[in-house]
């Protein structure tokens, strides 16, 4: 049945009395990569109380007003508690409950810490979950979004303007000024996740849907894809060797946006059928960006997230 | 020169690079018992900069319109994130900087937490620190106050309704509202320490500045006062071999605080001398209750307290 959330203990886990570990997954990405709409997929899809759900910018040091007066952007390691971070990701590694601080984007302020006891799944978004080994050290999977840039910015604008109180000139001055940031800090993850998704629009389609392009890279075990990728689905995904920026061999899957519904719905089903829980539907959060948006190439990369924790939970 | 701060340097603990293990002291007691003034005092004689100081009182759960709605009093463990107390008292012991939980008095709300730096001297006042066995294990010295009863209340009254905001109708009702959980959580809580300060008057000397009575107990190695306690002091405070509640020897020191202000600003010099820095003077917040209000006896409370601190950090 769809929406139905995805059942598994894990291993060993169970009436033991002992604290299992969880499995912790990273999702990486500058500001409006489509970090959030990623993972609230898979935490809906698990179920909410098995998930501990935290996200980088909580670990902020200054608010909004305190921000104005800093030479550097909320992009910039010094303006977060990078070494909390990585005790509290240390600790839920260890199966133990963090207060954690709490930064509310609508206000901008910093305000009460919530208790985040452990769960059989940690997953952690924000601008620098990749930053440093020690946090890097304590993930089981780690992601990188990287879309193509002038869809993030629309993306950051559209959200920023809507939900954040900020005005479009605001939101550009801001994308102008955190540039040099990004470049030197929130870009770099890229080179250090085991998975990199890259939405983009294919040439020559503008308009159409965005297409994924999914490095998997051989840093952790990655899934067979072979037995999914039959010609069936071949207009809709298919895996390329090619090359990573380093010149390392990776696979690259490519999953397009443009192609019928029906087409995506069956590649999805398929993705599913082999990755996903057999006795249960397409979980009804995957794919879904907003109300009335669906993405079949999100919904593939959210079935091969959700297959890493699953596997990691074993 | 009194106002001095007292130096020293924690041995091993220098130049070495590696992360040294502060001094920890626990400052326990019922609300209003004299915990901040007794530690405000040996922050500021040994330096705020070389002090890590927090109440337990920040790891409340709940703010106070939230606990208009329970059944317990701020008393109860309950109510407090005591396995987030241990967790960071656990790591300050370990030399690692903690994002602590900030409860503001005032206006009785929880706002943004605060990052505490590992320091040479972490003193941890509050209703609870020694309630359970992981947060005691972390502390070199473990103090209670144990201060009259009606002394206490009075105590109680003139801080909540000046700097608090309540009225003295409601302070009456929150005593007595608190007193089944004092009896079953703050006061036991009395046994597990290895100091017991109590301040009260002498019968048949009402008005009289208060005295003291110090249970010096073995779980520590104590300092021998019989150095200290010549025929020039004896007038001021003399010991006592007594029983413990529980019938075991226990040192009793007894600072009489009715004798005249020169006698105690002897005793004062004499337990200085012996026990404190013999390049500087006393320091000039010991002692110190308010802007005109002075305590010999709390003086020597203070000399102890910061000897143990020293001697811990040797």
């Amino acid at each position: 049945m769809a929406g139905k959330t995805v059942r598994i203990r894990r291993a060993g886990a169970s009436g033991s009395g002992r604290r299992a570990r969880p499995v912790m997954l990273a999702v990486a990405g500058d500001s409006a990569a489509g970090k959030s709409t990623i993972s609230a997929g898979i935490v809906a899809a698990l179920g909410p109380d098995r998930c501990a759900h935290l996200s980088t910018d909580d670990y902020l040091r200054h608010d909004r007003v305190e921000r104005r007066a800093l030479p550097v952007t909320p992009l910039h390691p010094d303006t977060h508690h990078i070494p909390i971070l990585e005790q509290h990701l240390r600790l839920l590694a260890g199966g133990e409950a963090v207060l954690k601080p709490v930064y509310d984007h609508r206000s901008g302020r910093l305000t009460r810490p919530e208790l985040v006891e452990p769960r059989e799944f940690v997953i952690v978004d924000g601008l620098l979950p990749l930053h440093t080994t020690l946090a890097r050290a304590c993930f089981d999977v780690t992601v990188f979004l990287d879309p193509a840039e002038d869809i993030r910015r629309h993306w950051k604008l559209r959200r920023d303007t809507t939900t954040r109180g900020y005005t479009p000139d605001q939101v550009l001055a801001e994308l102008a000024a955190r540039e040099a940031d990004a470049v030197a800090f929130v870009r770099p993850q890229r080179g250090r996740a085991d998975i990199v998704v890259r939405f983009a629009p294919i040439p020559g389609r503008p308009g159409a849907p965005l297409s994924a392009e999914i490095l998997l890279r051989a840093t952790i075990p990655q899934p067979d894809l072979a037995g999914v990728l039959t010609h069936e689905v071949s207009q809709v995904m298919h895996l390329r060797l090619a090359r990573d920026v380093d010149g390392r061999p990776v696979d690259s899957l490519h999953v397009h946006g443009y192609v019928p519904p029906e087409d995506g719905a069956a590649a999805v089903k398929a993705m599913w059928e082999a990755f996903g829980d057999p006795d249960s539907g397409v979980p009804e959060f995957f794919g879904r960006i907003g109300p009335d948006e669906y993405s079949a190439p999100l919904a593939i990369t959210q079935i091969l997230l959700l297959h890493h924790l699953l596997e990691g939970a074993r």
